[in-house]
């Protein structure tokens, strides 16, 4: 089998790329390890930066995400005491939407279906060879099959098989805290996102949608999640988010999902190893304080898809020579918003970094400055800055 | 004998809450471990916030520090290749001044002359006793003298005696590194002050005069100045801050000043008990990237001399109640803002660090935003923010 881009991986990166490929008149096939059920309804991110809405929508991806999807002017940032709404729009004139990735995944899917897109899901043993002239292999059923292409591109994360044959250098960051993420079947509290700092640890109240509350908190590293009853949780998010103050109040319901989020940073560098690219995951991973992780899946693949264009079509390799440095810079700005906002709202345990957060956190909520710097980076850059 | 308030120590905090009490109409006492000379010649910071020369301006210290002091419209701010100019007076309205804490040390000295100040130096064994009805016990030549006081005030430093009569609570963190300070007989290389980022460690190039350098490399904490010889510093310094870059040279001459400075942050609360109350680096030390160590201490005394006149001559409390809180609010400021500067510019050994702080210089330097959060902490807040 050929075909001109091999894409490792059914995630938004992978079929967002195909989807702008076939724009380009680029011809793709998706290989996928995990059924497409599994894919379609595992839960991560839920926020959507203005360009990543802006580039959806360019491409006939935003008719569902703008009549279901949310979008917000902001996010409240708090602590005890005191809760202050930061406005993106007066402060960038831009907002966030909140339109949950399943969502993104299944409007992908409906897409790359009704033009007859190539998808192998449930695959095993996916290989990428040769880079210089590269294939994939993969079993379907214990068949072996192989896939030639022009070029391959992993969008399969960082435990997928493409990362392993792209030297180069590694850059990690774990920290001591993790997750733990609810789903609640109750219509949100707030109308839009309130993230808390407290001295018990931070908490984050989100939402998926008017009957779906999207909760987290903060817990140590190697948290056993069956020590989290359901009363436990809301106890400590009533206590993290401020229920009862100045006549606030956290609405409770019944919990449908419960998981442990691991936290950490990686970047690796560069995302290109001669036929062979990386985007999304497969390169890079942020701890989810911010919400740039599929934000970012998003960025690498309209940088990337242009390129592989020129590339495939017309044998221009100047926009794929560029591809990673200009991807890098923005995965280390938002790398670095990403853990600024992290070490800014996690309890550390240390008291005098606990003072230099709130002081961090009220110079944010006061200054014009500092609330301007949160609001870009956290609506998000212009995609290619 | 007896004063209205008896001062502990004659730096710069001690000689203006004097200038600024006798101003009020209140009468003070100044007492002081080290000779005269001592105080007026030990090198200390060198750059003022736009607030503490109006404040000085504003009480007839502010003639020299205008004919001799130099006017800053802002910082650079490099890494390898890259220098980039942060324009304050472009983007708050309000620069810094350069001039030395010695000089602003002698025109304190001269204008206390000039009034009759009493302030005794070279004393020995000084004791604050009783914070409700507080005196001052300390002895001259051998001989114990008892200063009683309606008011004490410790602006003696993190080692002085008052501080151990301040019950409270401390906040401390140490660093990995030092800074190797020099003062060199040469022209300043450049018109403003350059903060460079460099994968060896951090260099500051600085000024006192149009004769006098300031330079300063990172080194590690435990760093004997023997082992670095001028010629060693002077390499040092032309690598890190990009010597023939640009065609921009360092130029050398004679180092006439060297010592290691230790880097620490400290915050004591409250700043008050009792009669007796804390200014300066009495009740907090920060590290000195950002220059925030004089400044605060002139902020502390803005808001503590009319407290103190309130106090005395009315028997109001209000503003001595409040000034704890409010000088500690501008404290967190400035203790959050050094070490923000500090932990950006220093090599911390770890390369994931490196990334993150070439992320961030990137996005201060570029973004305005990210420019103007360093310019307002760094020109510094009004007083009594």
């Amino acid at each position: 089998m050929r075909t001109q881009v091999a894409i490792i991986g059914a995630g938004p990166a992978g079929l967002l790329l195909s989807h702008l490929l076939a724009a380009g008149g680029v011809e793709s096939v998706v290989v996928e390890t995990r059924t497409r059920d599994y894919v379609e309804s595992r839960i991560r991110a839920g926020i959507l930066e203005h360009s990543s809405v802006e580039l959806l929508k360019s491409v006939g991806l935003g008719d569902r995400l703008t009549r279901e999807g949310d979008e917000h002017r902001g996010i409240y940032l708090q602590w005890p005491a005191e809760r202050h709404h930061i406005d993106f729009h007066d402060l960038v004139g831009r907002g966030v939407w909140v339109y949950g990735q399943t969502e993104v995944q299944k409007d992908l899917g409906r897409a790359r279906d009704a033009a007859g897109q190539e998808v192998r899901y449930d695959v095993r043993d996916t290989q990428v060879h040769d880079p210089d002239d590269p294939y994939v292999t993969f079993t379907v059923d214990g068949v072996e099959t192989r896939l030639d292409a022009d070029v391959v591109v992993g969008c399969d994360g960082s435990f997928g098989p493409t990362r392993s044959v792209v030297p180069g250098r590694t850059w990690e960051r774990t920290y001591g805290y993790s997750w733990l993420g609810v789903l609640a079947s109750v219509a949100p509290s707030t109308d839009e996102l309130i993230y808390a700092w407290h001295p018990d640890g931070f908490a984050l109240n989100s939402m998926r949608s008017p009957t779906v509350t999207r909760l987290y908190l903060q817990v140590p590293a190697d948290t056993d999640i069956g020590e989290w009853s359901d009363e436990r949780i809301w106890d400590a998010l009533a206590t993290r988010l401020g229920h009862g103050q100045d006549g606030w109040k956290l609405t409770r319901g019944p919990i449908t999902e419960k998981s442990v989020l691991p936290m950490r940073s990686l970047v690796q560098a560069p995302m290109r190893h001669s036929r062979v690219f990386l985007a999304g995951d497969a390169a890079h991973i942020v701890p989810p304080t911010g919400a740039k992780g599929l934000n970012l899946a998003v960025s690498d693949v309209a940088l990337l898809a242009p390129a592989l264009v020129a590339l495939v079509r017309e044998k221009d390799s100047r926009l794929a020579d560029e591809y990673s440095d200009r991807a890098l810079r923005r995965v280390w700005r938002c790398t670095h918003f990403s853990w600024w906002m992290t070490t800014m709202l996690h309890a550390s345990g240390d008291e005098f970094d606990a003072q230099l957060q709130l002081s961090q956190l009220r110079w944010v909520a006061s200054s014009v400055a500092g609330s301007t710097g949160l609001a870009e980076n956290y609506a998000g850059l212009p995609i290619g800055f």
